[in-house]
């Protein structure tokens, strides 16, 4: 029997399909390898092609390199084709007495995470994915300073079907002046969640799947990761710190070691288990600055791209899911960790 | 210079990111029409296999032929593979004391839109358009009676990409007890729009239209079709009935016979002026049996899927278009319309 369900930190509402469930087993593909050289000269974001990109706004380099040269593990750049700029004002504009909006003012950075042109967060050693995530803190923490940024959205398109346009392991970061309706949407269900329980909602949620954890995937001493009571997709995987914490920018670096490893390993069984598949995943972070520090939690939300198109479920905001969250849970516990 | 731009009727923003943009033309192909039978022996929708799906609940028929047999010229059927079902209790049920859900109950047709295995609505007769919305409005019309149903969804899954995976032409209704998300969303904001304008915001969105018509693509004596100034993809496109109206059941038979011929002549235009993209159609309906009558308008929104993805716009909710729909709107405007 299909179950209709709401998840209680984003208040959005699924189908569990059953009848045309498929069992965690059916997505299975081998990982195919492509021949993908170690360094590929076409590459603007292989080593020695520095020049090639705009100019690093940071890097994780050794102490003999310079900018903009050879010798860095990770470099973070501006979006040569950026979605929004930080060189224009952030002012409202309207248009025929009605329509509205504000002027692209932002930062699109692009986060170049290693310098291996054949590799990816799964495959990577554990050292080179905390470089990755303590470059995601620098980054985060330096853009929280401006304000005129409301919004600091760090995530990966990897694949062509998560809307990867380059192969070169990288990931992004949008940091806009404005709330995006989706997420002001998370911080309303969070507050009106307070007002009635005195409690977080994600606090409350990392609580009950430990509770009854059939959807768990596993935990370490910081973080909880689970796949959702209503996944919106087969595969859907949170990442949870146990530590209630409204702000990314705020982990320790013990948090962030244990994150890089976290992430590193629930995306190897993502990988090995059903076969490289493309994805996405975005830090849900909350509004800089806010004032709302105890109803507020960050959290990784990863979206394997699994199922060909949601187009409905686009305009209709009613997911379908053809797996039940407690299989996938299930098939991916039973993965070996990397090593 | 890009724009933040807010969706004055559902309330989403999206980035019209120019620095990345491509113009209309980029996105023409040649209509490839692969070789497809007029009639498919092994199509469970083509005449002559009615006994493969379930039987029909309604069909458009000729006199003198039976139910769930030939002679038919739109025929609604129960999914076979439903994602709801009407044999289960509408009932609430909680998990661990935290998550909660509602029983899958609902209900889950397929509209098969014509006996020829080769059409679509670009491509079909006037009158065999129409006859396809006489029927979406019968099955509504009945559905509307259940007091269990909040919400009537009729949408078209178009070609693979927009998640169809059935080649003959067809539609598809899902009636849920329950009102998404995104949906509510929308209704909040009609509702806040009221009670400060005190006017409808689908009726201001199409007066401003008017006065501004950079995104018009064209109007009828009854309809308004155009690129929303807040597309979220490129080629977004809406057709909005002028008369204010809440509820797509309460159509005249006059406004069925515009809406079809429109409908027809926009995916027309879409088809031929871009290369018979996939794309997905949704009646944008509210919820039944509304009290709020005056400040909800439904309406049809078409997005055909001619960017690879929306991986990063499912999480954070900041949709990035690459097209201005001014230009757009420009360029399906000096197409032809269908004979």
């Amino acid at each position: 029997m299909s179950e209709l369900r709401q998840n209680r930190v984003t208040g959005e509402w699924v189908i569990i399909a059953t009848e045309r469930s498929s069992r965690p087993e059916d997505f299975h593909r081998d990982v195919i390898k492509p021949v993908t050289p170690r360094i590929n000269p076409a590459c603007p974001f292989c080593p020695g092609n520095e020049k090639m990109t705009p100019a690093e706004v940071y890097a994780d380099r050794s102490s003999d390199s310079g900018p903009n040269e050879q010798g860095w593990d990770v470099r973070i750049i501006p979006n040569k084709y950026p979605a929004l700029s930080p060189d224009v004002e952030a002012d409202w504009f309207e248009e025929a007495n009605f329509f509205n909006g504000v002027r692209g003012f932002g930062i699109h950075d692009v986060i170049i995470d290693c310098p291996r042109h054949d590799q990816t967060i799964a495959t990577m050693s554990r050292r080179a994915v905390e470089k990755v995530f303590f470059a995601y803190r620098h980054r985060y923490n330096q853009l929280e300073e401006d304000e005129r940024i409301l919004l600091i959205n760090i995530f990966r398109n990897y694949g062509v079907k998560a809307g990867a346009s380059l192969e070169h392991p990288h990931s992004q970061l949008i940091a806009t002046p404005i709330i995006p309706t989706r997420i002001q949407l998370r911080l309303n269900v969070a507050k009106e969640y307070y007002e009635i329980h005195g409690k977080c909602v994600v606090c409350d949620t990392v609580e009950a799947t430990l509770r009854s954890p059939e959807r768990l995937v596993f935990e370490t001493e910081k973080f909880i990761v689970f796949e959702p009571f209503a996944s919106q997709t087969p595969f859907e995987t949170w990442v949870v710190p146990k530590r209630h914490c409204a702000s990314f920018g705020e982990c320790t670096d013990a948090e962030i070691t244990e994150l890089a490893q976290v992430m590193r390993d629930v995306l190897y069984r993502i990988y090995s288990g059903i076969g490289d598949p493309d994805y996405n995943y975005l830090l849900q972070a909350n509004p800089t600055n806010t004032r709302h520090r105890e109803k507020y939690h960050w959290f990784v939300q990863i979206l394997p791209r699994v199922v060909p198109s949601v187009g409905f479920e686009l305009s209709s905001g009613i997911y379908i899911c053809t797996s039940k969250p407690e299989d996938t849970a299930s098939f991916l516990r039973d993965i070996s960790p990397p090593r």
